[in-house]
């Protein structure tokens, strides 16, 4: 793939936005060809607005691009854009690009619920790309929506996934411990977050319930699986870990469960996408493993890892921890993927 | 009560033991005349031993004290004794003060299973006290062995208390964000701990789901509630958050469980113990409370705080967020108070 | 004082504004009579606009105040008032106050260097209290402006006063490592600090600099001292530690030194004001104090406590750590013992 | 250099062994052929040895290296050692290495102001290296040993060789503020660190006078600075930030001070040595850089980054900031830098 793809960034100053450009700094088939904000930072590089906040290794070439506006006609017609816009904003920004035959994947949270939107988690429920080509019939135009899930649900369906395709999810239970980087920036205050757990994320709870029966379902129906989430925030910066506790339909130890996970292969391993980790799941044999800091950059921060899967009395099948990098598999990471997934199964070119 | 009890307090150099003596050091009905340690403190006082650990606000007469072997031969004949032994020595400690017919309150998990123990969260299970009858009769001394639970165990049961009176409970789900405070001193490294999360306690899941039934049970059984814990270590010095999940053999809606945990009062209460709090549970209705940092130190550190009590769909019950903090409901303030029940209700002296 | 001042506070919903507001709550000589705050909070309970930013304790009679603009008319005639206002709105705001006969005590750095405003670290410069009278002869009001130094000089100041008064100081270098709460709410994001140190505070060294050299002189004139800060911002909640290098004129030994601080005492103590330390400086022995986390609340945060007295090479002085509550000797707590004096002074009525 | 060197890891499995072990794990000329550690280790894989602590990547061939005692004898015939032993232990552990005739690059202070010893930050001093000359000379035997500074010690005298070089040094005061990995595992405890600063390090801001002058100096003479340290320990996990006050003989502008920096290369960027950053020093522009989490890894760890460089009014000369990584710079990266420099210069072979 000698030619690289442009890609325009949306939302590309906060700290999504921020982790799309980084993850496609050096990517073999994408080039950030644009990067747009909102309008405070349009006329500004993109160096001097993130200003103190850029990381690391940021290229001189994309931190000399000069933010622009949100809008497909300012934009050097980008082949495909990626959204990292507040939920606030992100729904008509989005409409317009795919108006305007630009497919987008988005990481905002507006169209992740509408019923032609693929959710897509890619090795999860790649068979929901196609849902695109009833979205092109109803809008009557070439441009896609394609959504990530929310970074909790990210890393959670994606551990339930191999339980769910051998065993049949009935009930999942699961209490989050989330990084601040998870609201963005400036997003949660240091005197908020230290020496505290703030036991309550607005809307959380709601998104893991819904979108994890959207990504386990078909594209019809969702999984009809019980879900009930408790998501508090913690300090730590990067990292979602997750207290997992699930019951199958038919019975399985935890034995069958870590084998189940350890064999999981998803689409994306088997077309060698390049984003795609080796293993999209690894289970730790130690007894206090996954853990945030030590385990948050596994596969590049695309693999989650799985730890004490033991069995759970309370729903009669297993519990096990589940930690996952919030702002790579649960957010510019997946999009990426799925980016990637929709060019090499050619739904889009 | 003029002249109040000689109190020893047994490993007081540790972060249990000198949350102890604090607690001690203006209690109107103890008046700590001995403190014991292991062999390299003995001989020391207090003040110089605990050094650069002495937190604030310890009296200088309590600084003063010579620090003496635990051992009952080598204190001046204390009224009773407090232990915040660590569990790998306090079993046979202990019961050498017991058998020279010193009523010993212990932290110590050494024999909180014990068949005649009593395991007494104070507005929980008073009723459990009695069971130091049949200890007397089978050790055929006067001395006596009461234990507090573990301090997730001690807060959780504090808040399932009124469902498990009111509605009978059948299934607990718990999943805990533990202060470092719980491990003691040194306890976790800060290179461990920093910016992460550790999803594993030594034996504190089975506590939790072992004394749970123990507290919540009779004299004769346990309670036969299904308990599952997931137990985790997160970055903040005091306070354990825990997501409950519950459900109850009777329906009850979260409005009624709020109002039969607002409307609980214990035996602590009604006798006015010194330690104990105005309100045992505390609810609050802001959507993020409680939240560890702002809500710890309520009714003295004695009080649970919970909130968000709402529906949980998984068990078909109530999910809710407890607070408490470690080293006082679930500690020292807890045995204390244990000490205070006794003497109010006559069974020591 | 039977009749406790009705006291206004303005800016009364911010991190030091609450500090103001809990200081007062049960003041000997003050009763809080109204809150005034910016357009968006007036007209709501001050309770409800701090929300689940209230700590604790707030007794409800002021938590059911209404806020109001921080104008002199829409407020009920209070004998003084308290200004916790943000710099950029506070200068006008005091003025119009003083202006209608309002004895204003403020915490902002508005007023600080205007030449009859006295800056008043209540045990380093009383006598600076007189400079108010040239400021009612310009004006030709009778109301006037106090202030208290920024939070960082405050500390250092009351650390040095009696090094000057003993041996005349001469340079100074100072190395702060400041918490998070001295930047307000919500302040400095979580993303910024945790795990990190910043090595600028905008305009704090300039004040250090500035502002200790008008404390320590006369009122007419500077101290003439050099002094040479570098400020920074570490992640701890409360407490700012300064690591401090002293040259003085007349030669003095570290024993010197520590007896000169432990011997001080200031105006307040020898009043007995109500928020007067006993100790305005403590000298701890120990090698390795003071601590924030542990000496912070010393003396209720009025005092500053001081450790590590020892030779500098480099300057040939000595060198010293300092550490004070940046809220309470660093602001709240300062103004109010301001506002003592010149009661007890009765410079004001 | 087909053929790697063999070396030797003594300390292998504590905080800075393992940095030397993850450093050497893909080194060009260096082989890990040996790891050693205290008795009870001794026997087991390196990997289950440090357990959970095992960060990550590190090669399964490492992984399974059985401990051995850090003997020469016990060890196969390594062609140089790089020691990580604690300095209770080092001091006759490396002597025993140096006598078999097996070079010794160590991270221990036990030996660095030692005479002979060479104490290299091989840009600042790399011709001190021939101490070893005098080495050999007196213990008759092949065997050497070349220390590296003290962390702290290793940022500062990079950022002041420049300043030195070009116009003399005078005089440095030095305020530190320590990550707590410098303090090994397990190291501080997290109820010592958590919200606070510690103010006190042992024998730190001894060593950083010390081997300052030693390491700027001559090979028979230290260099007759004044330094003046202040070492505290702040909650971070990884980066020594500095705040550094210096007087130069000759006067300099903060601006010519930025340009000696800049254009500052020393002997491993000449040679192009493996582990030598392309820049040894950089200097940020910002305001508010450089900041411990941030810039922490600049030049893999190697760089020190400076940063707020401005007149210095207390001392007459400049202050800056100066943040670099304690174990890399300041410990394994700096030592295994040494070895290289003495292979490229073929003093060992």
């Amino acid at each position: 793939m000698v030619n690289r793809r442009k890609v325009a960034v949306l939302g590309a100053t906060g700290m999504m936005g921020q982790k799309f450009v980084q993850l496609l700094a050096h990517h073999p088939w994408f080039e950030v060809s644009a990067v747009a904000a909102s309008d405070k930072s349009v006329g500004k590089t993109y160096a001097s607005s993130i200003g103190s906040r850029r990381e690391a290794n940021l290229p001189d070439e994309l931190g000399g691009l000069v933010l622009t506006e949100p809008k497909p006609r300012t934009l050097d017609d980008p082949d495909l854009a990626f959204s990292a816009l507040p939920a606030e904003v992100a729904g008509p920004v989005e409409e317009d690009f795919a108006k305007a035959g630009i497919p987008v994947f988005s990481n905002a949270s507006s169209h992740r619920m509408d019923q032609y939107v693929p959710l897509l988690n890619p090795e999860v429920n790649p068979e929901h790309a196609v849902m695109v080509e009833e979205q092109k019939r109803k809008t009557k135009t070439d441009g896609i929506i394609v959504a990530n899930p929310n970074c909790t649900t990210a890393i959670l369906t994606l551990s339930l996934k191999p339980l769910n395709d051998k065993y049949g999810l009935e009930t999942v239970v699961v209490s989050s411990m989330q990084a601040v980087s998870g609201a963005g920036y400036p997003g949660v205050a240091s005197l908020d977050i230290m020496q505290n757990v703030i036991p309550f994320i607005r809307n959380e709870e709601e998104k893991v319930e819904h979108e994890t029966n959207k990504i386990l379902g078909s594209m019809s129906k969702p999984a009809g699986i019980t879900v009930s989430a408790s998501c508090n925030r913690v300090p730590t910066l990067h990292g979602h870990m997750e207290a997992v506790f699930a019951k199958t339909r038919s019975a399985a130890t935890p034995n069958e469960i870590v084998k189940a996970m350890r064999e999981f292969k998803g689409t994306p391993q088997q077309l060698k996408l390049p984003s795609a980790p080796q293993h999209p799941i690894i289970v730790r044999e130690e007894e206090d493993r996954p853990q945030t800091r030590l385990d948050v950059d596994e596969g590049n921060g695309m693999t989650v890892t799985v730890g004490r899967v033991r069995r759970d009395p309370a729903l009669n099948g297993v519990k096990y921890m589940a930690l996952g990098h919030n702002l790579v598999r649960g957010g510019a990471g997946c999009s990426i993927l799925n980016a990637e997934l929709f060019l090499a199964k050619k739904i889009i070119k």
